[in-house]
Order: C-alpha cells, then structure tokens, then sequence
C-alpha cells in the first residue's frame, strides 16, 4: 500500500477507520495491490460464490471450469447426479487437471502423469507410488457446494458460513423461474479493467441509468427515487402492480417489490448478502427485451407472460434478471486489482431451440447493450479514482443509499480478523 | 528499491549521496518504481508542465486530455476565454469526466450520473443531492496553468513555483514566431520504452547527432563541439551569423546562441528550468526540413525566411524547435519507471491549408525522423541500463555538459524535502 | 514473498527448512518474484551457463547475444579466434551495444555515442573524453568463458566455480558428434509462461512420456522405469545394448546408460551439476526421428549410423540430444518468475545442404513435437501450483528420483551465502 503504512494490516485498519461515513471509499481500496490481497482473503476465500448454472453440466461427468482470483475451481457431476467442487490441482505436482472451460469426462485424469481422480475426486490411480501409499489422503481438494434451484455457489473456506438464510430465502423465488429446466442459449465473457468493487457499486443504484441505458429505463421503473418519482410515475408503477396481482395471485407468485427506487441490499448490519424480489414491468412489457415483448418460450412454472421481473443477487459476485421467458445471469470474478472477468449468461427453457423458438439478436441486446454500457462506466471510473486529486465524494441519500450499504457491507467483512 | 534500503527516502538519498560527479546515474534512478514514485511526487506533481498549445482550443468549450502518471487532466477554455486546467475526476465518485483526447463542451458532464460543471469548473447540477448540499464545495479540482505566447503550463502542486522568471525570458524570444496564431498540422503519439530522464539526456547532447541524425546535422552547427569545430566550422557559423544579423536587427530578432555546441541548460545551481535561443541554420536552410527549404507559409511576425531556428525547452517536459515556417513541439509524459509517452506536434501558420499551403509529406519527416531515432536509442540505453552489470560511466566535459547539468538539476528536485 | 516473512532472506530460509523430503515445492519456489529474485542471484549468476554453440560463430567478429534475466551477454569471436563473452553495455552510458540476436562485427561500436570497443572488448576510440581518460579502465565488463567441444559456456559471477571436473566428463563424450564441425539448421524460440524449474523439473522424468510424448517412447527405453520394465521390455533394451556394442567399440564408442530408466542427474551431494551418456536407442531406430530413419548426413567421427543417442544435461539451463546425424540443444533463460525463454537449436554436419542433404521436414517434428508439448504441460503445471489450495505433493521413488535430485540441488544453491 504505497501511501499509507507498512503492513497491510495496518493500512487498512487505518483507512477503514478514516471512512466518511456516506461518502465513496479512498483510492487505495479502488487500486492498490495489498487491498486487492486483503479482498481475495477475507471476501473471495470466505463467502459463497455463485459459480455457474445446474443446466450447464446436466449429466454426470461434465464440468466446467472457473479461476478465483488465482484458485482454479472444478465443477463436476458425479455419477450420483450429485455436483462437487474441486480445486482444478492434482494433488501429485499441482497441475492444472482441466484446462478446458467446460466439458465431459469419465474421470478426472491429470495430463501429465495420469494420475487419476474418480468423479467424486477419489485418487484411484497413480502409477509408481510407493508402496504403502494411501490414496485415500490424496483425493482432490474439495471446495463446499450448494445448489439453489439451479444456481450453484461454492465456497473456497475450511469453514464455510451458514448457506441456509440465503437457500430460504432465494429458493422461494427462483423456483417457479425453472433455472433446473433451463439452458444455456449464449454466454459472454468480459475482461473489465476495474476493481470488483467498482463494478458492484455500479450494480446497486439506478441513479446512472436514465442516460446510459436507454433500453433500460424504457421496461423499468427502478431508476425513479424519492426524489423523482412524479404522480405520473406513481400512477403507472400502481398500476402495473395491479395489472399483475390477480395474474400474479393465481399463479402462486406475488409482486415483492412494489415501489419505484431499488430493492434495499445489502444489509451490512445484518450481514445480509443475498436478496430477490418479484416486481412488476412497465405497461406493455412482459419481458427485459428491446420492444418488451416475449422472445423465448414461457420458463420453469409460469403460465402467463406478464410476471414481471425477478431478480436475485447474492454478493460478492453475483445477479440475474429474470423474465418469463429467459434469464440473465452475471458472475464476476476478480483478477487483479483493476481487473474483474465477467461472465453474462442468458438462458431459455431447456426445450427451447435456437432460430425455431428463439433468436438471438432478439434475446440478447437488451442485457447485452445494459452490460456493455456498465463496464465501460466502471473502466472511466477507475482510470479517474486512480488519480491522486481523487477524493471521496458523497452518495445521493435519495438515490445511492444501496452503494453505501454495499461499502458499509465490504468494510464490515475485511475488517473481519484474519 | 530492491537494491539499497528499505524505505524509498533513504534508499534515494544514499543513492544521491554516492553519485560520482560527472558521472552518469546509477541504475535504480532509471528503473525502480520506487524512485520513479519519488520523481512523481517530488518533479511532475510540483514543477509546471508544458500542457499543449492554445491554438488546440481556440474557442470557448474547446477542450483537450492529458494523463500526467495516472493523474488525469482537462484543459478547458472558459466563456471568459480564459484557458483553465482541472483534475478530469468527477467530485461525485471519481470518474473520469471526458474521456476522449479533445472536444467541445457547453458543459463538462460527467457521464456517470451527469453530476454537471460549467466551464469554469463550477459544480451546477448534481440530481439527488442531500438537503442543504454545498455546491460551491464540488467543484472540479483546478490546476495552476498559465500561458507564454500560445503555449500552455500546469502545475498540479497546491503552490506553484515562481512563472514569472519562465514568463519573462520564454515570451520575448517566443513571441515572434506567432503560436497564438498557430495552428497544428500534425500529432504523432508514441509510446517509448524508456524512462523519461533517459529521453531528456539525450536531448541534452548533440553528441550523438553524427551518426543517428544525418538529416538533422545537415541543417544545423549544434553538434560540432570544443573539440571538433574545425577552422572550416568556425568560419561557416561565423558567415551564418553575420548572414542573418542585419536582416534580424530589421526584424526585431536577435541571435542568441552565435556559437557551435549547444546552448547551456539547464542551470542546476540557480533552478534554471527553462531556456530559449534563437540560432543559425547553415548556409542554404532557412527552415530546419530534408532540404532545408521553406514548406510553409511564414509564422507570426516573420516577414523573411531566413530567421534561423528559435528553441525553446522547459523542465521536465517540453522543447520546441521552430523555423520560419513551422514549429514542432515535443511533450513527455510519465508513464512507469520504464515508460514515456511522447507527443510531437507539427504547428504552422493557422491559415495554411494542407495540400495547398503546405504538403505533410515535406513537413514531418525532418522532426519524425529524429524524434525516431531518439526513441530507438533511448529504448536501447534502457535495455543496457536495466543490467546488473551497468555501472555509471564518464560524461564528455565537451559534448555532454548538458547531460551533467540536467542529472545535477534532477538530484536537486528530488533532495527536496518531501 | 506475500506469503511468509519480510526479508526475501528469512522467508526463503524457512521455506528451505520445512521442505518435505520427496515432495515438490512450496508454491512460492515456482511464484514468487523475491524467490525468482534470489534464484537470479544465486544460480543464475552464479553458475556456468550455456549461451550457444562455437558454430554460431565460426569467423573473428562473428557474435550473437543473449539476455539472463535482465542483463544481456554478447558472445564474440576475437581475432585470435578466441570467443570471448562480455556484457553487452557500453561504459559511457550503458547503452546496448549491440540490438541484433547476431552479426558480423569488425569494431563493436556503440550506437549511441560510437565508443569503440575491438573484438577483444578493449576501448580504442572514444571522441570528446576528458584530458588523460584511461581508456584502459573502461574496456567492456567480460564474462568469463569456457568451450566444451563446441558448446559456450558463460559465467557471470567475478568469482566462477570450477569447471573442470565438467570439461573433462562432456568433452570425451561429446567430442564424438563433432558440434565444432556443425552448423545450425534450425533454431525456434519460445516463451514459456513458466518458472524455470518446472521446466526442469519436467525435463528430469519420463514418467509423464507416455502419453504426452507418443513420437519420444517409440525411439527410447527411458520412459520404463523400475515399476514397468517388463521381462520383454528388459529383453529388448538388453538386445539393444548388444546391437551397438560391437560396433561402437569399434568407433571407440561406449554406452554409457544400458539400462531402462534415466540416467540419475543431478547428483545434490556431490554438486555435480553436469552429465552426459550414450545409450542405444529401439531397434529399428538409428536417429530420434519420426520414423528412426537417419535425416542427415552422418555427424563427427561416426561412421556408422547405429550409434545411440547421445546425451548432455548442465544445470542450470542446458540439455542436448544427439543422434548420428543431428543434435539439438534446448537452452533455458530466465526472464520472470513465471517467464522461461527456450531456444531449441538443430544442429547437423556443417557440409550438410538443406533441400540437398536434409529436409527441415523430417529433421524437425521429433523434438519440436516433444519440446512443445512440454510447454504446454509446464504452462498447465504453473496455473495448477499459482493455486492458494496447491500443496507439495510426492514424488514416485521408481519414476522421479531425479526430480527429487534437482529439488535438492537448487535447494543446496539458494541455500548457499549471499
């Protein structure tokens, strides 16, 4: 940390001390090395991360691949039907097992010496041990794995924390959107030069939206805050709300957010790191497309387009918009102090064929042109928070108080003990 | 460092302590990142810059961009004509304002949430703000510039140092050669893989001219020095001399520098960091091109060709070669302890057209030619210096006294306290 | 070192002592910049280096250059037919002297300034020194040089370790293949996105053979081992070694190596850091070729094609496979802690005609094939070990005991004082 103190440590003790309470946070944590080290120990090698979706390896034996900051990670389906994750190491001379994104296997056999691994990640084989070798202390490292109707998170811990308040809470929600039935249509990975915090802070407020994404504001009613929501804004969120409810009821589902302004997440204090909520879309959109209209087969439960919007974010690096007939998923992944790979990921009903049922230049500008819009944002921004004239600003009350939970949230967890 | 002590300051001032006089500088200085941090701090955040030309932003709302280190910086011209130079950082949460290299603005926006400065670096809007918010508190961050005769300076220091010594001595002889009513032909950016105190020696010398200029050496007496300015030499500078001095008494002008080698500069000892002179092309050039002839319309005041060169040169960051037609502008950057972005601009009259008044084919090569071949030197006295094996080697008392004058200056700006 | 203590000194000290025996590195041996640092010094300053081979150079002022780590080496050949080796920087102001990877020089002259240096590295002219300069103290810094039989060996340290007992073990083996009377057919450099010990660390076992390298285990025995030298196996190397020995005794030829398995290399205690064999190669084959066909002209003093394959290894950087017709030499550099130049030079009969006598196409596949899938099994190894979840694992006592070997050697070498 080059221009505060010696240790880490103690650096961002000192930083985090001298917050301003309401204003952004200080340079270092935007771009210094040592922070970044401190995030990928205490964040990224702590918490649940969202790793990818079920549908991506339905049969037992495919796999993908993901890197955690330096952390190659394996998912695999194992002949139990059950997913495991696995450090991508062996566990002979730590080479990469996997070095394919995705794929399918029988077992797990390392390239270089063959040392092999079952899908479960037991070492059955491994020519020219010595004798009285115990495989069984050289299975693959494990990391935990829990699925949320489709979603999969992974943590990197010994000890992971508690799953079951985010499983409650997002399981309800996602069920009826059927991310077990669904599948992937199209995936794009990004390489965003900006710090992993600057590309959620961008994510938890609505405030940007009215210029950069046009596409955006014209389905939603989120970019609207206490301060501009006019009686005519109010009118049309009130009657969007009712236009769904009796739709809504029927279907078992219910409008969870009902108000113009966005949902309130994080909560720092309560160490809430994951939320989802229904809300309605503006009058004559029934999905996250260019022109609001329907472009994919119905998903998972629904019956009926008009369901609105779900969306589900669990920190640190992951959200997914939801219509009725397609989701979008975003996993980010840090690389570096201003490097974040993004993942944007768009799924249809599993059934659901690509130029018969559905066509991608219709089901992917949306999020596509909202993403691409966003990343550009953050990179501006670190290239101005790198500068030394660079100070803390403050956030809107009205407008950016999600920002400011995700930074009180962010300081609460590396102020954790290491 | 990972040479010497632990801490950046005492490792720097055991180096400066041990330099041997006349001698060129040890390694660290051309290729650590702490020493390169100490030279931001302590040369390019307090010293002033030279920035650009006037005539790159003539009417009000025009504006240009420049990355000093990672400081990113706008020059704006006011309603008020006035040139302004602010930090390109928004005050809300630091992003990056214009992003493009040049423009125009009614306002500076930010894109991120269009928080909105006028051109005077006035925060006037700013949606969403907390009751009782003090705009007069956000403005953009300013930077000191000033301007001499069409070209333009910063200092991104709180206090600046004394301009007007720079004021005095540069207008005078710059003011003929009318760069306030100049216009720019041509900008070619380069990358150099060199530390910036590596490209200045070597501006510092005509030394090397013989074998790396020859376009250069034709036109001009600078590298001849006290050991090779042969009777011959003597008699054609002394012919150039009198040649130009009855037509330039007419003009106004002066001959500044009437003698073989270089001018002295910089002066370390009196914090000399500016210089100009007006001195003799050889005979047949009256402008500094591969002939030596005239390729544009005259500049400024001029009313006859044969002015000689005028030269001006500004620490740590600027020189400029003018001829009767044309001036050429060379800008460094720092960019890394191994990195130095230069831009050279080729100005000429504002009225000149391209392809009419001038052909660019017959005005750039002259200067692209020997600003290239000074890359490709400096890159390889990098490569060389970045071995183990480099050790300090002696200084030419004839050739290279500017070289020792710009190393004796440097150690003075970075012995200043921090 | 992030992950262990502050002085690269104490950090590598207490890595060195908690090294599990028969296991692999810690990750930061293969990581770590302050490890890459340390092994620079100690090893690759330190040691004998090979740089190339006398038939590079065959003419007084023929050169070529290298760069170990950050410092680059000139090889040249002296009047005298010498071949001296120096540090490419000029002692004026340490620029390269000279940029091209090889040439034909009469003086070495600076570029910059022309200081002239004569095939000796003796300064002959510089223009513009100080009254009374003693040219004789600025000669070029000279590395110290040995030549085995045709293969140029450096030595950066003031001090170099004994090269004795090396000379006299390679040059009876070597002397037979005649590299003083080849030529260079082919050289191809890569960049390994690796650190160089897992370069090494892969060229000393055969156990990863198998399967990455079909086209290697059809000329060779080697990849067999204790555990899987089956009685045909056994059968046939034995017939091997029967076929040549009349034959080679002969042409005063012995194999060296009659056994499956490799040779054992390096020997740690002994500090032997150099080695050479010769051992029969399958039946059917008389060169290590796609097909075991000869592909050239017969090299050296052979007179018979039947001869084995000849073998040399040099720590740090250096390995060599030989057959009747061809050699090809691999040499490591170091160039980061993850970064290993490689050059993989051919060498044949220096009479030899390409197109006439020998077809690129058939000299080169065998060990281009086998050195590239090596990269890419290296690159895939260091993703793997950057892995927070890598830990040592062990080695086979049948398949790497030289693995092993070289672990302790490179320890005993970083171990060494300051």
């Amino acid at each position: 940390m080059k221009t505060t103190a010696h240790s880490p440590q103690g650096a961002i003790s000192e930083l985090i001390a001298r917050r301003k309470a309401g204003f952004s946070l200080e340079r270092d944590f935007y771009a210094d090395e040592a922070i970044y080290r401190v995030d990928v120990e205490r964040i990224w090698r702590r918490g649940w991360l969202f790793a990818g979706h079920t549908c991506e390896i339905p049969r037992p034996g495919d796999y993908f691949s993901l890197e955690v900051d330096t952390d190659p990670i394996l998912l695999v389906r194992g002949d139990d039907d059950q997913v495991r994750g696995f450090h991508n190491v062996c566990r002979h001379r730590g080479s990469l097992i996997c070095a394919e994104a995705a794929g399918q296997v029988s077992r797990l056999v390392c390239p270089y010496h063959q040392w092999t691994y079952d899908r479960s990640g037991a070492l059955v084989a491994c020519r020219g041990a010595v004798e009285g070798f115990d495989k069984t202390q050289f299975g693959l490292r494990r990391v935990h794995t829990r699925e949320i109707e489709g979603l999969i998170y992974i943590c990197l811990a010994e000890e992971p924390p508690s799953f079951g308040p985010a499983q409650d809470v997002l399981a309800a929600l996602a069920k009826p959107q059927g991310f077990t039935r669904a599948k992937v249509a199209k995936t794009i990975d990004y390489e965003v030069r900006a710090n992993w915090k600057l590309v959620w802070e961008n994510n938890r407020e609505c405030y940007h939206c009215n210029v950069n994404h046009p596409q955006y504001i014209r389905a939603n009613f989120d970019h609207y805050n206490a301060d501009d929501t006019s009686p005519r804004v109010q009118k049309e969120i009130e009657a969007a709300v009712r236009r769904g409810e009796q739709k809504w009821a029927e279907a078992g589902l219910a409008a969870t957010h009902t108000q113009t302004g966005m949902t309130r997440f994080p909560d720092a204090e309560n160490n809430v790191w994951f939320s989802a909520n229904r809300t309605p879309l503006v009058e004559g959109y029934v999905s996250e497309t260019m022109d609001g209209k329907q472009v994919a087969p119905l998903m998972g439960d629904y019956s009926e387009a008009d369901v609105g919007t779900l969306r589900i974010r669990t920190l640190p690096n992951f959200w997914n918009h939801s219509s009725c007939d397609h989701g979008v998923s975003t996993r980010l992944l840090p690389a570096g102090p201003q490097l974040t790979r993004v993942r944007v990921t768009w799924l249809v009903h599993q059934e659901a064929l690509e130029g018969k049922d559905y066509q991608l230049e219709k089901l992917l500008p949306f999020w596509q042109l909202t993403s691409e819009q966003d990343w550009e944002i953050c990179e501006r921004q670190q290239r101005g928070v790198n500068s030394s004239a660079y100070t803390p600003g403050p956030y809107s009350p009205f407008k950016e108080y999600n920002v400011d939970s995700f930074v009180r949230w962010y300081l609460k967890m590396v102020s954790r003990e290491a």
